[in-house]
Order: structure tokens, then C-alpha cells, then sequence
């Protein structure tokens, strides 16, 4: 019901401690328990979060150099995934070890790749780059959602519905919904991957700024408005958006707000997510106030959608098997759901063939 | 596994706000979410509780007029269902809609009718004339449980129970225990309706009065007690109460205590239900302390049923397939599932035959 | 997929009222509700908590002499099952009866049979001795779980998890688990039970004296340690275990640590378990100061096991068809259960035979 082999969000860079932390940093990912540590030279390590004897957590264990040891029976596993002790044993079964991911750090968002490693390929990680930039400042955000991570992803692909659930905070006028954005494909990265996703362009002309525009500086005539956004498989939002006053330039630092934004969404559960968030502001333009306020309002809307996405959730588990009804509006998103039914389809079909084996870990 | 076709209370009158008010009302009935209001000209909506695009509920969205419009992403729909506007499209689909209930409002009671539209008929609503009436004083109740509905109405159909469950509260003495009810039918208010429920009578003679009969006035006889009720499809109590003095007149204010009670059950899901309930004591018989003293009292007993009910159906769902131990005691509980299955099992019967749209909306 | 045809504890003997008490007791054991009470007589009563009629629990409802009367339609039952009296009826069907448990208690442990009556065999009970002696002190502990019975039971029988569960507790040294225990079976009490459990005796010499060893005598030498116990189908350990100055004399109580634990799990449900404990020290070494240290040891150390086995089990439910990997540590749980697995599977096969009727009460 997942794509696998692709990357996936498992942290912000900060909230996996450094190697010398007795923390050990655990999350769930489509439904796999996943350890992830530094070692102490410096590289990362996400390891299935069980041992392979009984299952507990190894998070409930502790660190032993850059092994972790198990803190239910004392076996050691290494970074490489094999188990290196077992109290009271003088040999290990070679087929004591458990699972590891792929795993990259880029721009401080952590990444692990849950299905076959040797497809792994750091060239689809998208480009974060405002998440860890000298040009841009944010304040990075996370929250977790009760739903299936597709609702949410239905939710980024039409902002029409800032002007409802947004009215009093991003969005502030219907003229959003009633902009036709312009939707087209983003080209694949690898020779693997055709498509990588899609892009949505939408510009609402002449609206009044939202009142989050106003922190940067106060706007006493309407603005022209854009939201220019790539949505990537499996579900990470790149997006430029801003606001200069109307029949002005966008380029323009003095009389614009131009934010850049990365959001991405990793399934937890099949009815639960994982969601990494910040909306990046040019260093010079605003100050910490102008930081801490964008990352106030993005938790305020964030709590918006949750709160109607959460709503209308409980209303599909009434009755799951209604079929919704696709409208214009639905394009981007009936898109991208396409795209991800094709890729996962792709996927199973791969697995059917001679591959080379899921066991055989790669070095992150 | 629920009777449709038939009237089921979704709300107090007074639970339903005003049209101008901006609050917008909600209820489960069987499983399907219902969004209640009133048009500026006092007609009463019962309108599904859910977009047709997305499945979001309408609740959370606001009041247009005589329309509501969703929340998530602004589509608009009049008290027909049909929806009136999609924004950034100049046209709607035809089958974009929201299905209509039948609904009526009498006596404070709001009742929708959850099956075939075209069925549904104002003749079938029950006289629970006490919950509004000149002459009639009460202060409602409502209640929600955690269990299935006929487990309620299996307690509202043995009144041996007010012997143990309220020995201290309603029941006040073992003799309503052993007094046998007569049991009869109610004939059906229209050809269709053969039978409209079960007819149960207690009489119970020089019996202690309960601690609350107290409140109207002091007895120092013991009393004749009666207890004279209906249950109609698809779970409604309509009921006469009352005592006075061991072989006086049970129609005399000056003596007597007189009650008319209206409780009503309706199913949220397989396993909740909502309870609305009154027990109304004449006018000009006590204040409104003794309106205040039968209101606690009614609370206080209902809490002593669910407590029990709640507990009873925790061990069922240890072992749901263990067949229950049918009594004499049970003769109207066992009359009145015998004639909601048969209604079932004709409705059923009937769905599979040539027979009118469901999705012909009907007004109020 | 529980054994049935066993003695299983269902409370503390302090735990269940006195006769003249209103209080009723009841647990559930292996998905059944079941109440326990004592005759005036003093004979202890293991009743199904579940009236025949209406399945509520009797539990609800009150004492009258030796006989229990539902609180919800008034039936009346005797310690024998048989139903005495139903208000309002003459006569009582002979198929009203609940369900009669053989219960005895043994040194404060009560315990029920859970399957055929006709089977139960007081020969059967395990000995329990320190629970209650002249000559033993302890603190009953009583805990618990929201997880499967047999995964305490794994905790139970592989010692080694003490270096690492309880590293600050009551292990205190990587010897345990390095140290091999011998591992035999235990003879069966009668017959029919060829083998009543495992032996499992594990010795580490030459290590320090855990933290709560120090209530009873400042140790400054290390100390030879000893584990001998038996677990008993279905889940009963009693074990002696203690410590004295390495090289030094097991048996002498001026400078040994002597103990007898007896701890043992009872299903709830599939999911959940109760778990009853004590260890005791001779009356005669340590005061109760040592009593309570000793208690207060064995909570820590419990909550450490709760935890970590709660855990697991979190990550079991992820997936629960992954197989474990059996190694050489788990000889002795891999021993009990097959043990377990073949008393189960001859139960079964026995209750396809003639057989003599579960409904025939054993009086206690």
C-alpha cells in the first residue's frame, strides 16, 4: 500500500542526538520501529528498532561505541546490522542480525529508505535546500497527525481550501479558491523515475495581504500573490510563495515577502503521520520576531487542517466505502495520486523479478 | 440491522439553534452524521453531514443564508441538498448533493426519518404530547450510553428491574417485582403499520410511596401505584405513572400523584445510543422545585441503569455468542423484539422490490 | 488455546471479603468474569460473574446469606449455581443455574479450575509454602498487565534477561547471564500429568551483592549467588535464591542471604494478566524494614520487566507473523512451551472423548 523504495523524513537532523548522548532516538515508519543513531565518526545508522531474538525495542537498550545492545537478553548488534555478542554464547548464528535502512542526512532533514537498499539513490532526495541554508531562516516544525498520511497529502495539493479553512489566518479571501492554478509535471531525477512529481503554479492577483504579511512590513495597498510548488513523491512540498503590492515586482526585497517552504509527510501507521514542516524567510529580510511569527502562523493553519482533516476522517471511517466525488479543483491531487498508484504498482511488479536481495545492508 | 423507515428523535427542539445563530448543530443517527438547522422562514434541514466532495463534515463549515457552505473547500449547498456553487467553477455537476432526511418537529422533540424518503409519514410521529404542553411541566434530559441501543430498550421493557436496580431511588420496594404486568398490543396508526408497539400496565397496591413522590407531598399511607405504558417502533415510551393513598382515587390532584413520562432511544452506532428523556408532572401540581426534585431523581435512577447495562455489556462482549436465559419476567421485551424484527425483516423485503428513489429529498 | 483442565490464582485469600461483608470480589480469568466469595460457613464460593438471564454481573449486586442475588432482575443464586427464587414466579426453570468454579485456597493463594470439574485435583496445587508460614515473611505484591500471559512467562524462564532488564536492581553483574543454567523437568504429581513443569538451577560464583542484599548485612566481600527454581504448568514459579561470602556455607543464616519467591500469572484476557508475587526471607533474618525492602525491590524491578515486556509487545503487534529467533538462552521457555503445547493439544483431544459433563458443580 506503500511506496518503498524512495526516501522517506524520519527526523529533523537535531532531534537524533550526537554519538555521545546515552539517547537513543526511535520512530515509526510505515509501520516498522526504526533506531537511529550517530556513530563516533560522525555517520548515521537507522536500524530496525527490534531485535531479532525476542523483539523488544533496542531504544529501550543502550550504546556499547557504535554498537547498541540490547536491554532485554544483552545481544549487540553493529551498525552493519550484525549481531556481534550474545552473553553467555561464545559463537552467533550468521543469521542473527537485524534490518538496516539506507540513510542520508540532507539539509537537516533525516531520510531513510524503507524498501530494497541497493535502489537506494541519494540523486531523489529532493531539494530542501532552505531547511539548512546561510540565505534563508526558519524555525523548524513537526506534528503528528491521526490520519493517513494520503488526506493530508489531498490537503497540499489544493490550497482553494485556504480560502476556507485558512479564511482568518493564511489565506483571507475566496479569490484563492477561485484561481486556477496551472498544473504540470516535474520531470524524474533518474532514468528510473519518468516523473517525480507534480508542480502546481497558482497566482491570485490583487487581494489583500494575509495578516502574517503584515509582520514584515506594513502593506497599505493590495498585492499580487503566488504559490509556486513542486509536490514530490512520495510526499514532500517545495514551494516559493509570496507577495508584492499589486503590478509590482516580485523580486523586489523592499516592497515584496518572498517565503520558501518545505513540508513533507511520512506515514506512521496506515492511519497515522509524521509531519516535518518550516516556512523559510530570506536571512535579511525580517528579523527572529518576523521567524517566530511566520512559525506561529503555520501552527495555528496546521492546527486548522488537522482539526477539519481529522473531521472529515472520522466521517470516511462512518463509512469507508462511499466513493468521494472527484471535481475540477481535484486536479493536482487525482494527478499525483496517479502518479503514486503507478509508481507502487511499478514497484510490485519489480518485486517479482529477480532483485537483488532486500538482506544486504548499504552504508549510509 | 436498524428499522429505517420510521422516526428516530435527533435532538431537543431547543438543542437545534436559531437561523441566525452562527453554531451549527450535529448528531450521528445509525452511523450517518446529520447536520440540523432552520431556514430563516422556520423550516427545519436535516442535511448528511458530510461533503460529497471529500467527505468533510458540513458542521464545520458556516451558514450562507438558507445554504451552508463547507469549510474544507467552499462548496455550497441549499436546504435540497443540491449543491449551488463550486468555487472557481462557473458550473456544478448535477450529482454533486448532499442527501435530505424528512424531518419534523413535534412537541419539542426533532425527529428524522432515516429510510426511504417517499415513505415517510407525519402520521407515525408518537404523541409525546407532555414535552410541550400548557398543562404539562418537566425540565428535559438527555443521556448518551456506551452500549447498543436494545439493551436499553430491554430495560425500558421489564420494570421488575426498578426493584433492585432502583431499590433506593424509583423503586423503593420488591413488590413492583412481583406484580405481574398485562401485556397487550398497540394497533397500528396506519395500514402499514399493523402493529405500532407493546402496551405494558403494572399496578402495584399499599406499596410504601418512593422517596421522591415525597416531594409533591408528605404520605403517611402507603399507596396504590400504577404504571401504564406504551413502547412503540422504533423505541419510544410513552407513560403514565402515579400513586395515591391505599384504596383512594388515583384521578384526584389533591391526593394523588399523577405523571406523564416521554423517553425515547436512538441509535448513534452498533454499540452508543442516545437517550432523550422527561417525566412531566402536572401544572398546577408542585413548583418548580418538584419539577427540579423529579429531573435529579430521573438522573440519579438513569445513571443506576446505565452503570448496570454498561456492565451488562461488558460481559457480553466477553462472550457475544452465549445465549441469554429467556423468563416470564421478559414477555414484553421478547413481544417487542419479535415485532421489530418482523419489521425489519418486511422492510428488507420490501427494499428488494421496484420501489421509489431513495434520493427524492422531501420537504419538512 | 489456554489450558484449561488447571489450577489458575485468582486472588490473594486477604484480598476476597469476609462473609459478613457487603463487598463482592471479582476478576476475570481466561476471558471469564468470575466472583469469589466466602460462606458463612467459611467455605470459599467461585461463581460465574454473569446471571444466567440477562448476563449481568452478579457482581453488581448483593449477598443475602450464602446465596448471591442479581442486582438487575432480582434472581437469586445458591453456592451450588442453582438459581432459589425469581421474583414475581413460582417456579424456577432447572436450567437456570450459573456456572460453579472448584476453588481451594492454599497458603493464602486462591485459586479456580477453569475446566471440567470432574477433573479438578487438589493434588495438583503447587507449593506455595512462603505464601504463608511461620517461618516466612513477605509483602504480597500483586500486579497488572497489558500484554499476553506467556510473554511474563519467557521473562520468568530465561534468568539471563537479569544483567539487562534489572542491570541496577536485582542483577547488579553481566554473570547472570553469562552463567549456563541446568535445565530438567519436573515429575508430573499424579497420573495423568506425567510432567508437572521445568527446573531450571543456575549458580554464579564470585560476584558482588545486588543493592538490596545490603538490607539484610553489610557484604564486603563478593558473594557466590543461587537460582533454583521450578515453573509449574500452567505458570507458577517457586524458587529459592540467595547469596553468601564467595567460597562460604549456603546454609549458614549469620552470613547467607537465603529467599523463596513464589510469583504466578493468571490469563485476563489474550491480552491482558494478572500477576501475583511475593518473596520472603525467614522470619528470623531481616525485620519488617527488610520485608519492605524486599518489596519495594521487587516492584522497581517488576515495573523495569512491565515496561520492557510492554514494549515488545507494542513492537509484536507491528507484525505479529515475524518469527522470533530461538537461541541457546531460551532452553528453557523452548522446554515449557512444548511442555504447555502438549498438555493443551491432549486436553483438546480428551474433550472430543466421552467425557463426563462440565455442568456437574464440585463442591469446594
Amino acid at each position: 500500500m506503500w511506496l518503498r523504495n524512495c526516501w522517506y523524513v524520519i527526523a529533523w537532523g537535531h532531534e537524533v542526538p550526537a554519538a555521545e548522548s546515552p539517547q537513543l532516538f526511535t520512530r515509526t515508519v510505515l509501520g516498522e520501529p526504526v533506531l537511529v543513531y550517530r556513530t563516533l565518526g560522525g555517520d548515521l545508522v537507522a536500524m530496525e528498532d527490534r531485535c531479532c531474538h525476542r523483539h523488544a525495542p533496542l531504544s529501550e537498550g543502550r550504546r556499547e561505541g557504535d554498537s547498541v545492545r540490547c536491554g532485554y537478553h544483552g545481544l549487540k548488534f553493529e551498525p552493519s546490522g550484525r549481531c556481534s555478542e550474545i552473553p553467555g554464547f561464545d559463537t552467533v548464528p550468521v543469521k542473527a542480525c537485524v534490518r538496516i535502512y539506507p540513510v542520508a542526512q540532507k539539509n537537516n532533514w533525516i531520510f531513510v529508505w524503507m524498501g530494497d537498499p541497493v535502489q537506494a539513490d541519494v540523486a531523489l532526495l529532493p531539494d530542501n535546500f532552505s531547511c539548512e541554508s546561510p540565505d534563508w531562516q526558519h524555525k523548524p516544525g513537526y506534528m503528528h497527525y491521526d490520519t493517513p498520511y494520503l488526506l493530508i497529502c489531498d490537503n497540499l495539493l489544493d490550497f482553494s481550501h485556504l480560502s476556507y479553512v485558512h479564511e482568518k489566518s493564511l489565506g483571507g479571501t475566496t479569490r484563492i479558491a477561485q484561481a486556477k492554478p496551472e498544473i504540470t509535471t516535474v520531470p524524474g531525477a533518474t532514468a528510473e523515475w519518468p516523473q517525480m512529481g507534480i508542480r502546481v503554479s497558482r497566482r491570485v492577483a490583487d487581494v489583500p495581504a494575509p495578516p502574517f504579511y503584515q509582520r514584515f512590513r506594513q502593506f497599505d495597498t493590495n498585492l499580487d500573490r503566488w504559490f509556486d510548488y513542486e509536490f514530490l513523491l512520495p510526499a514532500t512540498l517545495l514551494m516559493h510563495s509570496g507577495g508584492c503590492p499589486t503590478g509590482g515586482q516580485s523580486d523586489d526585497p523592499a516592497t515584496s515577502v518572498r517565503l520558501h517552504s518545505c513540508q513533507t509527510l511520512t506515514p506512521e501507521t496506515a492511519t497515522s503521520t509524521h509531519y516535518f514542516f518550516q516556512q523559510s524567510h530570506p536571512v535579511n529580510e525580517g528579523d527572529n520576531s518576523v521567524t517566530e511569527s511566520i512559525y506561529n502562523s503555520l501552527i495555528d493553519a496546521f492546527n486548522e487542517d488537522r482539526d477539519m482533516i481529522t473531521a472529515q476522517f472520522r466521517n470516511i471511517a462512518f463509512d469507508p466505502e462511499r466513493p468521494m466525488m472527484p471535481l475540477g479543483m481535484d486536479a493536482a491531487l487525482t494527478r499525483f495520486r496517479r502518479l503514486l498508484e503507478g509508481r507502487i504498482t511499478a514497484e510490485r511488479h519489480a518485486m517479482n523479478q529477480p532483485h537483488p536481495s532486500l538482506s544486504t545492508p548499504v552504508a549510509s
